[in-house]
């Protein structure tokens, strides 16, 4: 490994993510992170926590809250620094990276980073809230979130497709994939939904034309948290702590009509290729990742952007790769041999998108597999290596992040 | 000095606070933004630039949007990493003490922090959104920011006020002060307004009683922006740096009526004791200080929380400083012939109160001072050492920064 790891992962807890009429958000929050705290293998006391990071995007609108860092005081029964931090749907990647910064400060040793959304209280106001992720002038223009990636879905297609109708077909498989992994995720939004085949997602509702409803991901409730200590002080806490070997973010345009090019994701090429740099990796050493499928497409985007297959390869490789392992515990992506899975617990699509929760819950999943500790959805081959990738806005900010467990 | 500088400020750019119905947010933020960048003496380089932080508290619901980091990447013409942090009226405060971690941890050499509100255009409906600083019981039953505030104050006045009307005179004379120390300062939102008596301060229109309409900050928009950088390499860009000497914050309860004690705010105790330990200092070692004075009980809590004064005798202090000093340029604070100068731009009081931008402009104002570049509003005697204290809500957050010219 070129590089030491910046922090450890120590313990994890969330919710199932949904819809939780019922739930006070304070306290979906102190449920999580206490379920992080107490899952730590050799126990960790409260007083040990030095810092709480906080990720989360419509607070304010949604729950009319703002001034986070005081209600997770009182929760937590501590008065020590917080920081709440927002970069829209990637405002929980935010969070784990800036907490990633404050275990390198040397200023903490051992901190709580969360990610929640609450969503559904909302109903259909929620749409145009989520709008705050885009730039005014499109919100003004008409456009919603599956306007805009539709209109990002269609340039895709229209450059790489060559009007084969296996790629919208990969585009629909990517859905029923995700929708296959949750099934045994036992927080996921929509694990008790089964199967959705690819003839579902294609005759699904049309929400803006090429993007159909089941390409969507939805409108969830939802907290995750994670206890991040020092790699140097990780083995005190847990035999098996899973390493965060780079943390990495880069930002652009938050309005796609200012950016030059629209069939991928600038700010992931550049948090991905950062974190790979920095790390000495490359795609061919990651053996799973949780990657920001918001819409269908943004998995498209992620598996170019990242340089695991070539700039608009993707679909073929996706349809290839589907047909070849549909029915599996887990469907991998493949190239030349090399396994790269995606999105074990269903990711976005699946197990849900509490905005804040989401690039949180990445970490968190990646952590169980790692560990070995995802019951009955555990991938059935050996991995050591994850990537997570939380995308805010069409793109105007991305984090990557690349965990392991063995790092000899 | 017990410790080493956490991180060096080399240049800073503000806006003028008060009504800019006529800007656009984004703008705004820019414009502070590159006018940091532009004073660097010695100057400075776009792509020097590692980082972005910002805060910010209402902007997802004064001007609706969300996503800060992708509008300062485009303003900036950069891809690089953004945080952007919420702590209510301390959201300045708390990006300039997480780009402290951000330098602190090797990270960035060189990061851009900026704070930044504008709530005009909001008109009344402002006072409501406010008050997700608050719990939203407190909300709900009718509370809003000078109501909180003027329970605060009344028991204050009740515990330690001895029925003395000069308790109350103190409470007025703090806003003639701050008033009085803007009319010089040229971004002032009530430079021009000029001198308010503390008749004036006495006889205006209660809005929560005791609290009156001169005892509360107004509503501002306004932009601040600052370039840190590691104190190592500070000289290459100016020969005047300004050291950060110590970045503290801590919580507590958001809600008053969960908090065994409402005469004094517990984070801010936490928060200027732990700047002081990290240092080495007392409150006698402090110069000026830009003190969080939303209404003016907040200026005398700070005064007794930081143990500059003790417990119930602020007041009393206050009113034989104010008239040992009144008519002078600056109007300091005395014990024992020991001066602190509080509020030197007019404070939240008379410099305006954009939320956002408040934490940012007291770093902004101090370094001014400390580098004697505050022109006609230069203090007339020697200082080296500025405390910047940022509060959020009624006290679920505080922050404490310590700032030094000369270092040996």
């Amino acid at each position: 490994m070129k590089t030491k790891p910046v922090a450890a992962i120590i313990g994890a807890g969330r919710t199932r993510f949904g819809e939780h009429w019922e739930e006070d958000p304070k306290a979906m929050i102190g449920k999580a992170g206490m379920m992080a705290v107490e899952s730590v293998d050799k126990g960790i006391r409260r007083k040990d926590i030095d810092a709480c990071y906080f990720g989360s995007f419509l607070y304010q609108v949604t729950n009319k809250i703002g001034l986070i860092p005081g209600y997770m005081s009182r929760e937590l029964g501590l008065n020590i620094p917080m920081i709440n931090t927002e970069a829209a749907c990637a405002s929980g990647g935010l969070a784990l990276y800036d907490s990633c910064i404050g275990i390198q400060s040397g200023k903490y040793d051992t901190v709580l980073v969360a990610g929640f959304e609450k969503m559904s209280d909302r109903q259909d106001k929620i749409i145009d809230d989520l709008m705050f992720a885009a730039d005014p002038h499109e919100f003004e223009s008409g456009y919603n979130f599956p306007g805009l990636y539709a209109t990002m879905m269609t340039r895709y297609m229209y450059e790489y497709g060559n009007g084969d109708p296996k790629c919208e077909e990969a585009l629909a498989q990517i859905a029923s994939k995700n929708h296959h992994h949750c099934i045994k995720n036992k927080y996921a939004q929509f694990s008790s939904k089964g199967e959705v085949s690819v003839e579902a997602v294609m005759n699904s509702r049309v929400v803006a034309n090429p993007i159909r409803i089941l390409h969507c991901s939805p409108i969830s409730d939802g907290a995750v948290a994670l206890v991040l200590t020092r790699p140097e002080v990780a083995k005190k806490y847990t035999d098996t702590p899973i390493y965060i070997m780079s943390s990495q973010e880069a930002t652009d345009h938050v309005s796609l009509y200012t950016r030059s090019n629209i069939t991928g994701v600038m700010a992931t090429r550049l948090a991905v290729r950062s974190a790979l740099d920095d790390t000495g990796l490359t795609m061919d050493d990651i053996d799973i990742a949780e990657v920001h499928d918001c819409f269908t497409i943004e998995e498209v985007f992620f598996l170019e952007d990242s340089g695991f297959y070539k700039k608009g390869e993707a679909w073929k490789n996706i349809y290839e790769s589907y047909e070849s392992f549909k029915g599996s515990g887990h469907i991998p992506y493949v190239k030349k041999g090399k396994e790269l899975t995606v999105n074990l617990g269903g990711g976005l699509k699946a197990d849900g998108h509490p905005v804040g929760a989401t690039g949180i819950r990445q970490a968190y999943e990646s952590f169980k597999q790692l560990r070995k500790e995802a019951g009955e959805n555990q991938i059935d081959r050996d991995v050591n290596t994850a990537m997570c990738h939380n995308v805010g806005g069409t793109g105007g900010v991305a984090t990557a992040h690349i965990l392991m467990r063995d790092i000899q």
